[in-house]
């Protein structure tokens, strides 16, 4: 049997109590697994006298992780503190230098700072392992990274937020508006008090970079990112998706193609049929289109002390057993910036809902602009009338420029008869 | 750089020729993703003139796969022959015994030899791998294996064989019988001439017999295996399943608890709303639970070139990476076949169709078989009257122990009015 592998926990929240009581209760399952013992020897957190749900004799205890990060017969520190800057960048950058491998869930530091970690790390020879940042439950790095190796993907995109799609599968369950479910959501605990992070798809946003520089071996480049997220989505979009056969979700959405890299987080609408429109609650899941094997599909609980600590401590089998792989599919060193694709250049089809004055001509000036523009509608749906009364007025449209679609709505926003902006959700051929 | 890894290939049919052809596409990729070269090095197939759809310069030829395997300057030889036995087993063996590593997409072979195959590589420091055994399209090994290493898993499922599944989707979409829909399937190519293999459940049980070791970390036993195959879901069964909000897939299922290990194929009663019950047409999905990960979901092509290759590729690179996993989870020397839980003890519900004789008292009889079992029903179907004719009655049960729905039925299909055999259909609670 090969030494023990010695890991160190910096931070004992949620997930950090069910790494500690994972690595401490199964041990014997673990060891056969690793092919040798995953040993907890020290952690981390800041309250001490905190009840973690795990025994914490023969663990030391640090007040501060960054000296455990530097402490002596230590081979794995497991950041668990979050936030892409202070205490849990501190730790990784001190874990590295010490010659320490790192295990970490922290998507934002990954996002902000992960292409000079990876280049830290494999330059030591050491191994900078992350699965349990996107999508805990659902094994998607390991599965990007070698299961779909021989291909080239060309697109991944999928359902990184939970608590989005927690509020989005209530808004279609119940027709109620966003800031009624968000408040019920928050007070069940599935939504943080400031929701900021999580519903204007910050949160998505920082895993689908990782899952982008994964997916096409590139750095990652966060500031390249179109985000928005799900508040302005209402209960009429919901409605009418419903009434063309559509969910909305936020999606993350990598494609790379000859005009570049595409990196989007926002709502989109996707065809009932398809796997991801019914991956409902607080599941994840991803799909990867790839050369070889077409498209393939993964769902799990993205968050959750379980999901997570089963994803960390794969990592850290994986680090037992002597894994080594690129941190982002190649090596760090080689890695280039992606081209970003222009969004104006995105082809795609479009969901569009106006609130026009009731009466007649409008829908041909609106059809106008449209067509100027070359714009091809797919659908229209005017349900109910009201002459002279304000009535919602519903569009979908064949596949176009996304700049053309934008210079068309510009024009219909300002029509007189055009009473809100309008409302667009782009609508994705999900396979 | 480190040297190239030199390859040979065994068989040359479609998933042969597509595996030669991308190893020589795309050598760049492949070379940075594996941190060496995938050098095809030698080849062995029956018909030399016949075209493969890439070149073969450079490439050594045999006529005999068996002397390819033993041949000096080899690392790796692929094994796409097929068959538990004959040339693809003398090939596998005879590499091992020559210190080859081996990639294999061969289902049978494992399921038949897979334990001793393994003690032999093992004890060797040799890799035996076979993620193209089972769902090609889909990194399912992997991810038991590895993705989910930190879990005690609990019961692992799935959708294993295209072309029954193709079947049952046809039958679904159309209202139409098995017979006839396999009589298309054959033409179309998407059933084989001689289709017992597939509609028996074969291919399913050996695929599950290899699923179910490396999740349970046991021996392949592929001879507790209970296999049903789909000939006998009817058209009306399915049309039944719709109306009780089910789908009818063949399901093999690898189920660990108290009792043992249960190890089955056969058709079973999904419920709609459950991702796998949408797995439609040529598709598998596996379904894991885990202890921490709760349930993950995987979905892709089951078979092909492309999706079959892609696996083989993703073996070869692990094996480049210098990747290294116990065959099943656990060293092949320490692997006991598992404990077969007896099937009259397995707890479940049941869809059960009779065929019956329209007159007073019949449900009565029935109801009173299965209250004498202890069998609870939880619904009762029975569409149509007909007076003195035959008329189909479908029930449904609360979960009971196997062998007491079992003992209920032999005294249905006793009663006088009973005109044929019931139909007998597992109600699965999908997560």
């Amino acid at each position: 049997m090969a030494e023990p592998l010695n890991i160190a926990i910096a931070g004992l929240g949620t997930v950090g109590a069910a790494t500690g009581a994972l690595l401490r209760a199964d041990t014997d399952l673990l060891t056969r697994r690793a092919g040798r013992t995953l040993a907890l020897r020290a952690v981390s957190a800041r309250d001490r006298a905190k009840p973690r749900g795990f025994a914490l004799d023969g663990v030391e205890w640090f007040d501060d992780p960054v000296a455990m990060a530097r402490a002596p017969a230590i081979d794995v520190v497991v950041e668990l503190i979050g936030g892409a800057d202070g205490a849990a960048r501190s730790v990784v950058e001190t874990a590295l230098a010490a010659g320490r491998h790192v295990v970490t869930a922290n998507k934002a530091l990954l996002a902000h700072h992960g292409n000079a970690l990876a280049r830290t790390a494999e330059a030591a020879g050491l191994v900078l392992a992350y699965e349990a940042a996107v999508a805990g439950g659902i094994p998607i790095i390991k599965a990007l990274r070698e299961g779909l190796a021989a291909n080239d993907l060309t697109r991944v995109y999928g359902i990184l937020n939970g608590t989005c799609n927690y509020i989005l599968t209530t808004m279609r369950e119940t027709g109620r508006e966003f800031a009624d479910v968000l408040a019920e959501a928050q007070k069940l605990g599935y939504a943080e008090a400031d929701p900021s992070f999580d519903v204007d798809g910050v949160d998505a946003a920082h895993k689908l970079s990782i899952l982008a520089a994964v997916a096409f071996g590139a750095a990652i480049d966060f500031e390249a990112l179109r985000i928005e997220g799900i508040r302005h989505v209402s209960a009429a979009d919901i409605a009418y998706a419903d009434e063309l056969g559509y969910r909305i979700k936020l999606l993350g959405i990598a494609h790379r193609s000859e005009i570049g890299l595409e990196q989007r987080v926002q709502p989109c609408m996707v065809p009932v049929a398809s796997p991801i429109a019914n991956v409902d609650g607080v599941f994840n899941a991803v799909v990867a289109e790839g050369s070889a094997v077409g498209m393939s599909f993964y769902q799990g609980r993205g968050a959750g002390a379980g999901p997570t600590a089963s994803a960390v401590i794969a990592d850290l089998i994986d680090i037992a057993r002597g894994h080594r792989v690129a941190t982002f599919n190649q090596p760090a060193a080689s890695l280039a910036k992606p081209k970003a694709a222009p969004s104006e250049r995105h082809r795609g089809a479009f969901y569009v809902r106006l609130m026009v004055v009731d009466r007649p001509g409008v829908i041909a000036d609106v059809a106008a602009a449209l067509r100027d523009e070359l714009v091809s509608l797919e659908s229209m749906l005017q349900r109910g009338r009201d002459p002279g009364e304000a009535v919602p007025v519903v569009l979908t449209t064949h596949e176009t420029e996304e700049g053309a679609m934008l210079r068309a709505l510009a024009r219909i926003a300002r029509l007189d008869a055009v009473l809100e902006p309008p409302r667009v959700i782009r609508i994705i051929e999900a396979l």
